[in-house]
């Protein structure tokens, strides 16, 4: 069940209780929760971290939130590339191994209006191997929240994907793959170009590609260097069709993923946080290699997040203070 | 030695013997022959085939060459991606395993003025695994003009990696590998590109990073998803240099094309055509992994094999017919 709810509804302001704010590098979303830390109006734009020099933060979460505001402030509270050096003040990271929302690090943004001063989440930094993530750390929270004490691997796909080996409601470690930001490079700026059908233009995938795909960067062991330009010559040589070199890459890609994600702890049972046609892939390319993984959607899993770090203020006697 | 001839030196048309045309992606390059088959002059231009419509190729090479044909036109040959299917005229690739210079293929383009009839020299094509190359099967030709009988891998470096196996003068097979253009790719389009220097910011190699990014790759077996991030992580934990960063992220991608390159034919020879730090760097890497390698210039490789094309084409008595 999914709990987002309907984008630009109507709302009192009177029933908003707080405001979850997940603020990416590409995209601003916002959502005004009610006293039982439910969504009830939502509101986004493309105001993502990386196209905000620092005084523009406060004007383009008032350009979304100031409605909801109407009868007074409510507490807000943010996750995500907002808490960047380069975001609108740097929350510091929580360590590896170490709770996913860390009790400390928690910081609130410098604004000209006081109702607008957003509580920002720190992310979370691993030192060996070196990794860092923001965003997720409270989507993992979320996920835990849900199911508490999974011992496990939980995989969350995206531009950036993230693995975090989690245990006793601990991340004990995480790794990032830049699958999906090496998708959209190859995709749209190499060779490969033209070679491949548009993101747009792929209503399902085609299925057989993704899975010969997924064998072959098994069978490489994930080293894809000679391979990734077979796609160019394939369609220059053996007729191979945009749909079809879509799904291939898409399954090369996966596949080197989930090949190393999966050389350590492959025994353990791996959870899902994702939505839509990506999530889906994964859930494919995951029970393709004989991991059958239960998925939490991804609104969900960042909403139960920022509501777990709700009441954890609030046992500490620190919310709704505004 | 290099046998490349100044730039835009001026000579006598009367000394001209012959004009070869390297003819790239991205670069023009032409150089006027004397009858012993040396180069006495040389132009080149941005006028690359992805630069060009069909329409324009004639004027781009007359802009380099009329002033070499004030007393008559010379024969011309050409190599490279002015025989692709987007280039000038599509010259038909040829079949691997097979010689570098395929016998048939060759096509002229079609001109307004006859004294621009470039001859142009065809591709290979390997069927299974599915690969292209247009320009190095030239350079192949010339490495072999030299090193006739040659038993072993030819590596060329470059935006898309070449290497052949070669014997009995023949190409057995080939694969290409995309490592210069991922590097232009993760350096200056990814979120690593925070955390890169300029290639025109590298004087020399730091050498310590380069080496541990061969060996990272070496010890991953070329699976670099969950590697490529931690440089950005190790940038923003451990005060990674953006001159480590690149060395590094340099030494990934070189590790990764070379374990994958080196897992057949252990025991074989190998022989590289290269110049520049590209040259030197796949020269490091080759003798870090134990395979020091002979290098050959890439343009004196190129000439030589425009050379080869030439003598073949006088024994079949079809040169220099214009």
């Amino acid at each position: 069940m999914t709990r987002s709810a309907p984008a630009g509804s109507a709302v009192i302001p009177g029933a908003i209780s707080w405001i979850a704010v997940d603020w990416g590098t590409s995209r601003l979303r916002v959502f005004a929760m009610d006293a039982n830390d439910r969504p009830i109006a939502s509101a986004s734009s493309d105001k993502g971290m990386g196209q905000l020099s620092r005084d523009a933060f406060e004007e383009a979460l008032a350009e979304l939130v100031s409605g909801w505001l109407a009868d007074g402030p409510r507490p807000m509270i943010a996750c995500g590339m907002v808490g960047a050096r380069q975001g609108w003040i740097e929350a510091a990271y929580g360590p590896v191994p170490g709770p996913a929302l860390s009790e400390t690090g928690l910081v609130r943004a410098p604004a000209t209006d006081p109702a607008l001063a957003l509580r920002i989440l720190p992310g979370l930094a691993q030192q060996e191997p070196a990794d860092v993530m923001r965003g997720e750390e409270t989507q993992i929270a979320g996920f835990l929240s849900a199911h508490p004490g999974f011992d496990g691997l939980l995989c969350l796909p995206g531009t950036h994907s993230k693995w975090a080996r989690l245990k006793d409601d601990q991340v004990l470690s995480f790794r990032t793959y830049m699958t999906g930001e090496m998708f959209a490079l190859l995709s749209g700026h190499s060779v490969l170009r033209h070679s491949l059908a548009a993101a747009a233009d792929m209503s399902e995938t085609s299925g057989s590609r993704f899975v010969e795909g997924l064998d072959r960067a098994r069978a490489l062991r994930g080293n894809l260097s000679a391979d990734l330009f077979s796609i160019r010559a394939r369609g220059l040589l053996q007729g191979f069709t945009p749909v079809e070199a879509f799904d291939y890459l898409s399954g090369l890609l996966l596949g080197a993923e989930l090949t190393a994600a999966a050389e350590t702890d492959a025994d353990l049972p791996v959870a899902l946080i994702g939505s839509g046609p990506l999530g889906a892939r994964y859930r494919q390319a995951l029970g393709h290699f004989g991991r059958d993984a239960a998925m939490m959607d991804t609104t969900d899993a960042t909403l139960a997040g920022l509501t777990a770090a709700c009441h954890t203020l609030k046992e500490a006697g620190e919310w709704p203070a505004i």
